[in-house]
């Protein structure tokens, strides 16, 4: 017999950003696993039993969802954003292609949610209206090496970069390597977007240039995101201005 | 005395993919503004009036949609996905910029969705687990000699790759040219995914290899992920096999 686990995207902070399908499959669960700030953000119901673990833990977070699912229960992961953008979907991938045989026949559902770039690029208008990609800064699992040839290589042909992972207190050093990278590619003054806490009460959002960027600026609730030389910026009176990416590129 | 213009992600498909913000600005919007099917969608309400018009005219829909907003009415604008992800957000902006002043004190607000391969992606695993990138394939915005020079730079840098707008009638050979030029870069074995109508009642994810991807499978309604040499695919006794990018990286 075995049960079901829904790894599931929160959106970027409120319920209100969660989709119908998000709310069905929390409340359905006898289980919610995640990390702690997450597992928060979830309403308390009666009979459901949470189980909050620390960030750096995916692997045996995963493992763990995936054996009480094999056991025939009815399991909840739950991730900030969406769950297949850094996050827990790739972990429990992991955990079953490593684990046990009968974790391959748990009834497996992914539940996409707004990813923390589509929220800011919202919050300020359509950054990445045009081709753009996702690149976490952490190299806690990837050489810095890669970080920087894909700087290079996504600034260089013209994709806005929106920035996961920026920064932590165990990586200091990594935004600021970033910019002045990107700076080696890109005219200083590219917009440059740091979004805090986007989604949530306390939302911050700042727009600058590539040459005046500060990755002071940045902390671990923040997304950043590189425009390219085609973005382009409305100012509006009495309301912050907007950043958008044109439809047309390369001079077409 | 302006209105309002609210720019709504419908998410993939079927109303559970919307989250509870969309729900809402629908509900409050006297006008819905959008593509044909996207206003479709919508399910009719008293009073609630609903102008859909044809896909290549993006710029005249949202300076239609502006002009209401500022003339003092609560607007919608639809998107299927997100709409800052090759969606409306660009072209309202771009309408603002261009339009008279009066546009840009409409109270503009941008809900962010689920876009087509965050959908695409919890269909099949987590194939954008890691660092990934965004390309739109259509030609008539921008130059092919530009779609190529990204193609190439994003799969030599070693992202995954999700193609919109990968095909349609008057751009039946772009696909094709596409899938080329990446097997000059990647391994024939990297996987490839074709989801079309994903979200739907109709969905159909397919997944075969980039030596054997077939462009005439796609359509207008599909989305195409190209892997990357570091794609893993699981497979599974009885139910479709797991397509996920490990979190670790470049050996690491």
């Amino acid at each position: 017999m075995t049960g079901r686990l829904a790894v599931i995207g929160l959106g970027p902070g409120e319920p209100r950003h969660r989709t119908a399908e998000a709310e069905a499959e929390l409340a359905g669960a006898e289980a919610i696993y995640g990390y702690g700030p997450y597992v928060d953000r979830v309403a308390d119901r009666p009979g459901q039993m949470k189980i909050a673990s620390d960030n750096r833990v995916e692997l045996d977070r995963a493992g763990a969802a995936l054996a009480h699912a094999a056991r025939g229960g009815r399991v909840a992961m739950v991730s900030g954003g969406d769950p297949g953008v850094f996050a827990m979907a790739s972990a429990v991938c992991e955990a079953i292609e490593r684990g046990p045989a009968e974790w391959r026949s748990v009834d497996l559902a992914i539940v996409p949610g707004v990813t923390a770039m589509l929220a800011l690029a919202a919050a300020c208008g359509a950054p990445l209206g045009h081709d753009f990609c996702a690149l976490s800064l952490s190299d806690n699992l990837k050489p810095w090496s890669l970080v920087e040839t894909r700087l290079t290589a996504a600034a260089s042909a013209g994709f806005v970069i929106a920035l996961y992972n920026p920064i932590s207190r165990a990586r200091p050093w990594q935004l600021g390597a970033a910019f002045e990278r990107l700076r080696g590619v890109l005219p200083s003054s590219v917009p440059v977007i740091f979004g805090r806490a986007v989604g949530r009460p306390d939302e911050q959002v700042t727009i600058t240039t590539l040459g005046d960027a500060d990755p002071q600026k940045a902390d671990m609730s923040t997304l950043v995101i590189v425009g390219s030389a085609e973005t382009r910026i409305i100012e509006r009176p009495g309301l912050p201005p907007l950043v958008y990416a044109p439809r047309s590129a390369g001079g077409a």
